[in-house]
């Protein structure tokens, strides 16, 4: 085994990834991540007792080069003697449909044809081709945006079925391994958009910093994105199941208990006011500003205080989410 | 009060940097931030109810201008009808004497003179003048580094007697305010010498995000380095709380309960590990690196393994950390 595919079978390992007897469908967008994560599993398969059964390719029709990738995805299909599922998909009367931007309508349209087709082939497991460059560029991205508290949480190595084997090889070693064994990959060419924030992230941003200062920040951000993910997701999980317990609907709206609000620690307290004011807040923009707003009226540093959906009111020993 | 000197308010009260009653004494540098810190203690501790009783410099002597910042500062607090205690300190010889950097050393003197004359003037706070602009440049430092779990921690708004009341606020703000009530500051023009990572950082690589982004970042990295903190340090306090429960010491070194350490969420497991690793490392430096070779022994990822301290080995039902 290469370097590369020893750091991936660890990766799968430490996250169960692939427990033995799974049946693992990939996504293949043809470009080099979900090229390589191809071959990596085609190699590792055998070791740790799972099989590839199949790839799976969404063409967007967003870009001219669309049937290219196509047929690119198709001939190594066929090479690797691996089934392969096409679907043709209208990003832009989707996005129109569900008014959401074309990145998220295409994101959407991607994961559902990957679930139609792992039932169909019986496959227990879906692998998507981020890298340690994702999650770093997703950080960054998330934290120049002012994200926090949950909102920082990054890309996950499993979630329900959808695994991520790559996520600690970098984008530039698996574009090495390519190479050296003499096979290609498509380039998705908006990648190299910079009206896209990601894209300037990965082009600008990322590249500056660690030629500021002389590091391999890209990895170390994604490391740290990883565990800091990992903690917001367990302290989430902590503060919805405390809500319950010191909150009570009332005709007026919701009443929270005071006292032991304020016993809470600050990550799990801060993380209660989130639950609940977002769910009086009917899908309307719950920010950090507006938990702010909350425990300051919890502490007497401002009397009552309007967020989206609530009025936060402190009377006696409850704090009110008012209608 | 203007917005700035109310910011300045709601951080002191949120935080309750200071309680009624409080002596506060101020490190005064010269620079704009302990030059507004000034200002802003001063206007609003009658409010508050909290009193100034002083300031203190600490001379470095490093550097030419250090004789006119003191003697600036000797001016401000004589306008101002404040106290100032100002102390000459040979950080060189300091540095080499403790074996620490000159960075270092200046600090440790400067903390050290703070509590003493904090003693003589029985106050009960020392505020100093670290702004959400260090607050994002340490992050950004750390992240880029490689810290994470608890290397990651922030900047405390208070720690134990230390409070830092402009942690909320951005030092463009508190020059703007200083320039518009028409006071002056020294420059610190080592803050220029681009041979040091944070000022490159300042400098170069913040600057360099937000233009790319059109985006504050630094007020969201500030905000979001505070919250993560602020998880980081209860988790770790969870952690340390739960290492001796799972503990034992044995002949042999350190054995740990391992199914117990399977069964903590992988936050805590994690730090319970690093707490136990550094236990027994006698100083030597463990990076997550060690964390992670450790939870691949209990995982069975892999057999035994050595790290800084000791050797990690999965026994029975117990993993061991042997001499």
């Amino acid at each position: 085994l290469t370097a590369l595919h020893q750091q991936i079978r660890r990766t799968i390992r430490r996250h169960a990834l692939c427990p033995p007897g799974s049946r693992v469908l990939v996504g293949l967008s043809g470009g080099s991540d979900s090229v390589a994560l191809t071959f990596a599993l085609r190699e590792l398969g055998p070791s740790l007792d799972f099989t590839l059964v199949g790839l799976a390719h969404v063409n967007h029709r967003l870009r001219d080069t669309a049937d290219r990738d196509e047929a690119f995805c198709r001939a190594l299909a066929s090479r690797l003697g691996l089934p392969i599922h096409v679907a043709a998909c209208d990003v832009k009367a989707l996005a129109g449909e569900r008014r959401c931007s074309i990145e998220e309508a295409a994101r959407q349209a991607r994961y559902g044809f990957f679930a139609t087709i792992a039932r169909q082939l019986d496959a227990t497991r879906v692998a998507v081709g981020h890298t340690l460059d994702d999650q770093a560029e997703t950080f960054v991205l998330k934290l120049a945006r002012g994200a926090g508290l949950s909102g920082l949480g990054s890309i996950y190595p499993r979630r329900g079925d959808i695994i991520r084997p790559l996520l600690d090889v970098s984008r530039e070693e698996l574009r090495e391994h390519l190479r050296s064994v003499g096979e290609t990959w498509v380039e998705d060419e908006t990648n190299a958009d910079l009206s896209n924030p990601r894209n300037r992230v990965r082009h600008d941003v990322l590249p500056h910093l660690e030629q500021a200062l002389g590091l391999p920040a890209r990895r170390a951000i994604a490391r740290a994105a990883g565990l800091v993910g990992e903690d917001a997701r367990w302290l989430d999980e902590l503060a919805a199941a405390r809500l319950p317990r010191l909150a009570e609907a009332t005709s007026e709206g919701l009443a929270l208990d005071a006292d032991q609000l304020r016993n809470e620690p600050a990550p799990i307290a801060r993380r209660i006011l989130l639950h609940a004011l977002r769910e009086r807040a009917a899908g309307k923009e719950i920010g950090l500003e507006h938990v702010q707003t909350a425990l300051d009226v919890l502490a007497g540093v401002s009397g009552g205080a309007d967020v989206p959906g609530s009025r936060v009111e402190l009377r006696g020993r409850k704090l009110v989410l008012l209608q």
